[in-house]
């Protein structure tokens, strides 16, 4: 296990400046510095899921954890580092907030922009407008709309079944607008999708759609067996082992069942 | 303030019994009666909420705890009861699933239909079959969904503005989806969406969602100020005093801008 | 910082399966070593705050966190290895059911029961019955319990003031439940209540209580300034970082009010 040794006094703060391109908190206690150590100086310095796929994971845990100042920073050092494009970021808070909720998404939304600002004004340049909604790439006509979304539901879930439309949940709900619109949208790949969807569902701790969007992930060889290894340690470092511990036994699981389906 | 005293023994069962239609949980230890008398002897009984308002605080709470046992048992004393009926149910796990992320509503709507059909069974008669999804109520064309969800956002928040169109999360989720169809199904009435909202922004705890939900649930006098004390005692037994405090502190507020703009 | 080398192949399994008493998760991948070795050969051995103390931060986090297996776990070796008795067990999910929410607690409560009689059946030994609900050591006339609960309220909280009677919320729930049952009952003492409270209001993160706990338990005395310290690594290595630096902010905040208090 290529874990360095931590014993370097230190390391933590010189690792998160790097990264978040501020200061680490200064006085930190000691009880914070092993935190600070173990998250930046080891976890995010790890081979095996690359540094723009990690924020993909940090950043809807942040943004569940409603953590402000954290996500602030967050935010702030993916689009300064240019990990992550401003279009990027903001489809990245749709697909959050579809899977964590509304109102969580606000802030996210609200911080965003509030960072977006701030670094063009520092920079003393204007922010630049954003990419207009329409016209919208999926169909408008509702039984053509529900088409595609069943189409989308099968090709990213990776199944062969439909969910039924005339339930509001999952008609109105899932078919409409989670498949048949938002999963479309061009402004994120499909493997930063998944990450974003992966870290989703294991802090939401649904005991079924954790089953599926693994198994997904890994079917459709949008996200390797290594990467998915790599995202349950950068998801526990943000979210705590208790459910990353769910999330490994999944994995390993989703895992066995993909090679049996390969074979 | 009607409460009634709780020295009496068995009361939270037979409370729980009478509301939930099943025997309350055998050999409850004696920590786990304290609460039983609570919630179910106290504070279901209380005046200044109906009884089929507090289940659409309830239900939110026990669907975002992921407590699958419970859930069960609310979804199925609900139906059976007659205080919400089938359609009312699924619509209200579309809302919630909204306001709390798809992945947590996906047991809640496995488990409405779980109950449904058990229901059914038991009583030796075939399940009705649900709701048609089409036709939506709602325009087609994205630019007049887009129009409708201006005006709709603007009636259920109780506000002048209008959030941007062009930015993902307020522009294709916000606009076009969440108040451009999900509100304006018919599924539902103000209060009944009012009361689950409230329940979803109280435990999803974002900073600000909290407060303009609240302020436009009184506001629109869809609830009365005494009705959002309840909800909030409900929201408290429910999901735990910390949450609840909040609620409180906003719902004060909000009282005191509300009968200002009033006076 | 006293952070031990991290390098040693190992060392996270058996730190694991010491304090457990199961073996550590077999086949475990390189990113769950690494987290395994940080959580249980470093957090958990560290000195500050004792083996006991932590379980009662550590068992709030894993039931807050659905995550069943751990919880499981987490029982057990705190019953088998002797930390805590059934009552105190049982007695910690009262009081982590009044800060969490009864749903999520109810997971917690049947896990405790499976586990104390897994125990006695491995043992060979019946189980003992359980302690007495009656009499309840609070009064039973409202006026009584309210006025005890006010006291109960301005003691726990280091404050003088006390909430208003005539509101659901407060006089039904927080005074005449919460303070004027919940925390006087005998089965826990005020320093394992105090970690309790901490670690739920750090997750449940609303934005008072978590100033109001942190304060109270370092101004009664019931938690030195050290062992808050040890509880925000303890709680961040359980409930992710993010979280956990606002705990720490708290923290340092309220030492420092405090500490002009009591100069």
């Amino acid at each position: 296990m290529p874990v360095p040794p931590s014993d370097e006094s230190g390391r933590g703060e010189r690792a998160f400046s790097t990264l978040m391109a501020v200061p680490a908190p200064a006085g930190t206690p000691p009880a914070a510095e092993a935190m600070l150590d173990f998250v930046f100086a080891q976890v995010w310095q790890r081979p095996g899921l690359s540094r723009r796929d990690r924020w993909f994971v940090a950043l809807p845990c942040v943004a569940a954890a409603d953590a402000e100042q954290p996500l602030r920073e967050h935010v702030r050092a993916a689009l300064v580092g240019g990990d992550l494009t401003i279009d990027e970021m903001r489809e990245a808070v749709l697909h959050f907030a579809v899977y964590s909720g509304w109102p969580k998404a606000s802030l996210f939304n609200m911080i965003v922009d509030e960072q977006w600002d701030r670094i063009h004004q520092e920079r003393g340049e204007p922010v630049p407008p954003a990419k207009p909604l329409l016209p919208l790439t999926t169909p408008s006509d509702p039984e053509a709309r529900l088409l595609v979304g069943e189409q989308a539901f099968r090709d990213v879930n990776c199944v062969p079944y439909i969910p039924v439309r005339d339930n509001p949940y999952s008609g109105a709900g899932i078919l409409n607008f989670v498949f048949g619109e938002m999963w479309l949208r061009p402004g994120l790949g499909m493997k930063e999708r998944r990450l974003i969807t992966v870290a989703c569902v294991a802090f939401q701790d649904a005991p079924y759609p954790i089953l599926s969007h693994v198994y997904a992930a890994l079917k459709s060889r949008d996200v390797s067996f290594d990467e998915m290894d790599e995202l349950a340690l950068h998801f526990g470092a943000y979210y705590g082992w208790p459910k990353a511990s769910r999330l490994m036994q999944v994995i390993d699981e989703q895992k066995q069942r993909v090679t049996a389906e390969w074979a």
